[in-house]
């Protein structure tokens, strides 16, 4: 008991999957290790628009920070959001007012959605970032179908069966397949008075092509299983007006007002103001985003006992930054749990460098593209590599299960079986 | 399709038990059916506590009315909520002012938490009505550990982990199993400054025994395994006072106060609003908690075209009224069916009579109490009967094949996967 209090003790702001791979890594570390999250909950971002699309329940692809974390003897959550971190002291404020010391920090408080400089938006147009996000997502979907069954005008019926998705990335272009797919097959049968095919879904992109970054024969052959659904796809086009009743897009010269209730945000992150916070004090730099310069092995120059990692860690490899994807903080996780037990152990460790797997974007039923090292693929093999990796990945075996089951069923009778209008209605009237 | 216009139409108010099954049981019958229901899903409200506790998800435990409804031709269904009754003019009204007319009105809106003459209780003490609640009752118990093991003052700590359940009956038990099982299984190792098997968790109520409805061996069965789940039942007892730091608990002369954070209401049930406007129409008495009384095939006297089923229903039988339980509510729902088709080819049909197929209440882990007929079980004979028949009845086929898994899971690890705090935090502080 005497020499716990002079152990080597870890901080770790954020149990997203930086985080979390740090923490597990760290189980048999001579460290005490303390975990703060804002939520209890670690959440499977990647499969989130699957919540907010009626498909999967929240607690199907969460995992409790604790849970998870039970049986490292050495290792405490807290439940706390993080106001100030005091890089010279090595300590960091709570909001409720408590303090946290650290020797090593690990700072991965990842990134929420952009709006740049319409803030105004984001209430009509959520974005894809947490829970509480998808079922709103999820809410107003639904409730735009069941409105436009119940309204005779139909102007009306033709804006609530509207949908339009900003940003043409990975959850543009998921979450506008996933919407044509409840207006052609889920609710096909459901109403009596509309035709849900009938449902218009566009994407809008800024740049040429969607999933711009990646290679381009994958971005035709999503462009082209998009098109198979009914989505409508829109590059060199731009939102320039958001509001409760419709969406202003600029396409080339000329302006175009669509009519919507229905709008969703995936055009872009920001990094979390945390690293705002530890570049004023360290005098690292911010990338565009917002997110904190890091060397190679993740730290911040001339402070070794602060690592950034994840999608709040802008770090260059072969020329260019790493993006913001799950696998990049899940091997920056890992990669820090091992650096400081290098560290701990008096060894040398050598820098990160993320190995990448390749890309993957899910567009509907058989409908993928995947990119793997050289190998590109589209339809359904890219579906079926995206289903099992993306199981392989969730954290949790009997959330592992019940979403395989969850699929099959999906898969069998295009149904979709958490359709659940919750909570209390913010903006459609 | 001309004859369409002429056929006979019934509206369905509510689309819980009784409505739902209704709406099934005329799927071939040559009427038009409208089902108006306030959300777009059925709730199995039997493992509501469930999903307050954290064992499963709110969208497993539901299924959207269209599709369980979408064979059924000749239904239409509404989301909406109905505000008036003009029993007169056959017709109800809309919230959004649009009415609909009928020929059979089946009126099933069900109930609602009781809070009687404390209504300002609701915000300290919510029921288990609604996913909502489910989920903040779920967001309250989960966060009162977290800031226990965040507080360092010993008599908040001690409030924090003291949990008070509100009446004795079937829901008030298994809320009150599942605390428990929560506290000393299944957060066990997953805290570091308190030991959450310190929780309190009392079980308040009003008569001498709880489950006071199932026969008295069984209820002293329950008591028994509560009490080894370290419940303790407070009998004879009542709230008269709840606030945000505690309840004041009367218990026979003198008052108790029991300073508490989470205080959960099951402690009774109030009937739809919708049951006293048309009582006042209609002539018809209602019961103390506002239910209709009904004659023997569940309409109302002198208007043979409302039937009243459910929780909304005081329908006598052997001299005692039902209880406001799913079996009454599922058989009223296709006996409803099944008269109204009898009408419309013109044959009598006989009374609504309840077959009793028995009572059950889970306590936990292997730990029940059910009576079918005569025969009285506790133990894990309950428990696994109580598992199979809440199966069994769960709507939606891939609902009980992840329900199954969940229970799997949770009974070989004794964790439960959907301990998600959401929402916005509402009295806890």
């Amino acid at each position: 008991m005497h020499t716990e209090a002079v152990r080597h003790r870890v901080l770790i702001i954020g149990a997203g999957f930086a985080g979390l791979n740090a923490a597990k890594g760290l189980k048999r570390a001579d460290a005490d290790v303390t975990v703060i999250d804002k939520r209890n909950f670690h959440l499977f971002q990647p499969l989130l628009y699957q919540v907010a699309t009626g498909a999967l329940s929240p607690g199907e692809i969460a995992a409790p920070i604790r849970a998870v974390l039970r049986r490292n003897q050495n290792t405490r959550v807290l439940l706390g959001e993080v106001t100030g971190i005091d890089v010279e002291a090595r300590r960091v404020l709570m909001k409720d007012g408590g303090t946290e010391e650290y020797d090593t920090l690990i700072l991965a408080a990842g990134a929420t959605d952009n709006y740049f400089t319409h803030p105004e938006w984001a209430e009509f147009a959520p974005g894809l970032k947490s829970v509480e996000n998808a079922t709103e997502i999820r809410r107003r979907i639904l409730i735009a179908f069941e409105y436009a069954e119940r309204t005779v005008d139909a102007e009306k019926r033709k804006a609530f069966l509207t949908f339009v998705i900003i940003g043409g990335g990975a959850t543009g272009v998921e979450m506008a397949g996933a919407i044509s797919e409840i207006a052609r097959d889920t609710v096909k049968h459901d109403f009596r008075s509309i035709n849900p095919a009938e449902a218009e879904v566009l994407l809008v992109e800024g740049t040429h092509r969607v999933l711009s970054t990646y290679p381009e024969d994958l971005s035709e052959k999503a462009e082209e299983q998009l098109h198979k659904l009914g989505v409508h796809t829109l590059t060199h086009s731009m939102a320039t007006g958001i509001d409760a009743e419709g969406v202003d897009i600029k396409l080339g010269d000329g302006t175009r007002r669509i009519a919507t209730r229905t709008v969703i945000w995936a055009a872009g992150v920001r990094a979390s103001p945390l690293g705002k916070m530890i570049a004023e004090q360290t005098g690292a730099t911010l990338d565009k985003g917002g997110r904190v310069t890091v060397q190679q092995d993740c730290s911040l120059r001339g402070h070794p006992e602060i690592l950034v990692l994840g999608d709040l860690a802008n770090f260059t490899q072969d020329g260019s930054p790493l993006p913001g994807v799950a696998p990049v903080s899940i091997q920056m996780g890992s990669y820090a749990a091992k650096l400081i037990q290098s560290r701990l152990q008096g060894e040398a460790h050598g820098s990160f460098r993320y190995w990448d797997k390749g890309n993957m974007a899910t567009i509907g039923r058989a409908a993928a593209v995947a990119q793997i090292g050289r190998l590109h693929f589209g339809g359904t093999v890219a579906w079926l590599l995206w289903l099992f990796i993306h199981l392989m990945y969730l954290v949790g075996f009997q959330n592992r299960i019940v979403v395989m089951i969850q699929w099959v069923y999906a898969y069998v009778t295009m149904n979709r079986g958490a359709r659940l209008i919750t909570g209390e209605p913010k903006n459609i009237t």
